[in-house]
């Protein structure tokens, strides 16, 4: 089972580590990426923009895409793309259970999708207008509920790589969709925590930091009707900073329409803080959602931003443990006063 | 209390995370590292090198020295030094819980300290000779003999970080030290994963892997009478490998002597399979020890060397699951026969 001459000719597989039970990818395909074994630091790939409107033979053909239906014919034929990853993380192969001894694992079925956020050729949330914004929300909760309705998912990560720090290999705007057949560990972590909170106190543990913060007032950066972006108190990162809804809610696609705006209002606005305050910084935008099938009423969705300013090394892989050079209550001042780090 | 206005005059903290219970050190003094708020790659700091001989006053005084006794008066005086870190992830200031609402931490009490390797200005294992190794090894055990007395430390994380793509800001070759009031999370999980098993099966995992492995022959990379270097079944990175004891053994300074020039040797070995594999590759490499003070004979010490190929992004981040390009068995063949890859 274990002999095979290349390292692409096996299909990814979900292997879980059989001391700590997390589950880790095995995906090959992703050592096609020309930057892969590139162990100078990460950057932009040269060569024609895979994303940009005439090179749409450059991705696999597209998943999705919402045309832009006034569009002169002179301008791009669609707003919004979304497209298999050319080197995925997960394919949609057979499920099948591996076991091999004390180890287990399964095929690698999975999905990973990218979305291309415009046309225009720009690279990140900043540079987004709020009309292109809502078009990538409304692809995105439409892509939420296909995958929704395959049994076999059980977790879609949506996120966003922006700057070349950041892991983003192609500077053209997109986000990410990966969907796995099993719950992610950080997900676990949350839907535990969450879960043991509600069983002793009967509220939402995030409900309660969204309170407690607005009241305290020193780890807040922005405040509106319905969201709060804040700094956690345990930020792993100099400058991590969440997005919640105010109030309760346990599923991103729950979210109504009429509040798209607000969220994208105030994401913009965060990114721009937080781009005002370190220049030149990349990030990570990650959406943290109930999983797809369970009833996990007591979750509460949200986002977070990750400035990629630190690079975690032996006492972050070996411990778990993070060390964040920036208190989350000066990250927070700086981030509401626009002041520079 | 969280009120202060600039963002390096209090102590460092450990807090913890609200929702699932992980630590976080917040490390203000980690702030003033000359690189910190760098957003480009991670470089080699410039300017004359703190580790080297001659320049001692660039660092705190030593905590400890091996002394070269019969250097001449033109050689340098020592063979390896200890010195606390100048910028410490965390420092041994008064212990204090940390309560505020819903919030629990406690001042940063710890120790911080950096092992120079040699007096020589050489990179990483691969240019340390034998005898380097075990005064290294010596130093090093006598650390940890002088930290389990401190009864408030309940774990020392042993790493080294080579390359800058690994974390590290100096390239004279160094290790760290960093002892913590609280049980890291990973080393918590291996202990709650080895502990289950024992109580299940009355034998270590982490030996039912080595026979295994041994058996199977496919992940293996080189088998001494006393240790084994393998990749993990479920590795996280590229070409991850850890060497373990074959005989069961929980704590790394339970380790006789007399196997000393082993370990150094598969250690060297591996390393330079892994420096041939991926030219010019960086590493962290990461001693997984016991608990200092608590009683767990079901766990196994083992080093975990992690090459530095690729960076994680929001997928990880967000997840918890590492995306592994190259499957492990692939990996072990190739570092098994020194064939690139």
């Amino acid at each position: 089972m274990f002999s095979f001459s290349s390292k692409t000719e096996r299909n990814a597989e979900l292997r879980q580590d059989p001391i700590t039970g997390k589950w880790v990818i095995i995906s090959p395909q992703r050592a096609e990426r020309p930057q892969e074994f590139d162990t100078r630091p990460r950057r932009i790939r040269h060569g024609p923009c895979p994303f940009c409107p005439g090179n749409e033979e450059l991705t696999p053909p597209a998943t999705l895409i919402k045309p832009n239906v006034s569009a002169s014919p002179q301008e791009p034929s669609w707003k919004v793309r979304v497209v298999p990853n050319k080197y995925p993380a997960l394919v949609d192969s057979e499920d099948c259970a591996i076991e091999s001894g004390i180890y287990r694992g399964r095929t690698g079925l999975g999905v990973h999708e990218v979305l291309i956020e415009t046309p225009r050729h720009v690279q990140g949330i900043s540079d987004l207008t709020r009309e292109e914004m809502l078009d990538v929300l409304e692809v995105l909760m439409s892509r939420l509920a296909a995958l929704k309705s395959r049994e076999h998912l059980r977790y879609v990560m949506v996120f966003k790589n922006v700057g070349p720090l950041a892991g983003a290999s192609v500077e053209h705007t997109h986000s990410q969709i990966i969907a796995t057949p099993v719950i992610p560990p950080t997900i676990e972590a949350e839907l535990a925590g969450t879960g043991e909170f509600f069983r002793g106190h009967q509220s939402c543990i995030y409900c309660q930091i969204v309170q407690y913060e607005i009241a305290k007032a020193v780890r807040t950066v922005q405040i509106t009707p319905h969201f709060l972006a804040m700094c956690p108190f345990a930020a792993r990162f100099p400058y991590e900073t969440w997005i919640l809804p105010r109030q309760h809610n346990a599923r991103f696609s729950d979210l109504e329409r009429g509040l798209w705006g607000e969220l994208i209002q105030i994401t913009k606005d965060l990114i721009q803080r937080i781009e005002q305050t370190i220049p030149g910084v990349g990030y990570n935008v990650i959406l943290h959602d109930a999983p797809l099938h369970d009833d996990v009423p007591f979750y509460h969705w949200h986002i977070e931003i990750l400035p990629s300013t630190a690079r975690p090394a032996g006492f972050e892989w070996g411990s778990g443990v993070h060390i964040n050079s920036v208190f989350p209550e000066f990250a927070a001042r700086s981030l509401r006063e626009g002041q520079a780090s």
